[in-house]
């Protein structure tokens, strides 16, 4: 997931986590909890991993996610 | 879309959200809701998200619109 | 583990350490260190290494787990 | 131990050594140093040589031996 080397990523490790639980991940992408569940039960929200019993969401896929949802804009129009 | 690791952006994401609205994104650019509006219709307006139904705009994608829509100017010019 | 050059990686060892005791990898996970052992002793937790007495986590073992524990999410929908 | 061409390993080797200290091999593998002394002096700690008087570890054999120690875990279960 990350390109760095093991350990800096310990290191970062011992200091936080990567991981969003739903409700923190919801209010990361702006919508509510309750939508984030329902999406995430009809299979079309970010994915998620389940460590034992708790659902989490790595910072990766919620940006993945977000991106895979971007319309292409005019980065290089001129109008 | 950051280059930093995924701990700090993790954190970082627990306090606070990279995505602003229709209204919040215009504000920002200082043009109105309703020309950025018409400027997604049109595909020219800055890149957006779908999270389901609800459209957002990334703080970076609104920054690399502005940057595409710059004029050189005179910053080596000695007038 | 890791691609990169030999020489590199014992530089880096002199300056950090890859492993995370069980409490350190119990908050990576956001799961309690108490669950962390039970799911050690029941063989569904990540890899652990035994040095010597000390039991210890490698941060790609963690990540690997939590991976294997990943839910698809819908990355390359158009919903 | 490493499979890339013997000038570019001198190049490398110019510049560090992948060999650690028992001190610094200790450190890495969250271990005492003490406790590392002894393994050796039991010859169940990681390969070690005597590069004259002096007692190094290679990173390899610091990491072979922490593999050597690891507990399968669960990566494949869908518990």
């Amino acid at each position: 997931m990350d390109s760095d080397d093991d350990i800096s990523r310990a290191n970062r490790a011992k200091r936080g986590s990567p991981y969003l639980n739903t409700d923190q991940a919801a209010a990361y992408l702006k919508i509510s909890g309750r939508l984030l569940r329902r999406l995430r039960r009809a299979g079309k929200g970010p994915a998620s991993r389940h460590h034992s019993r708790f659902i989490q969401y790595h910072i990766d896929d919620l940006d993945a996610w977000s991106k895979a949802k971007m319309s292409a804009g005019a980065h290089h129009d001129d109008a």
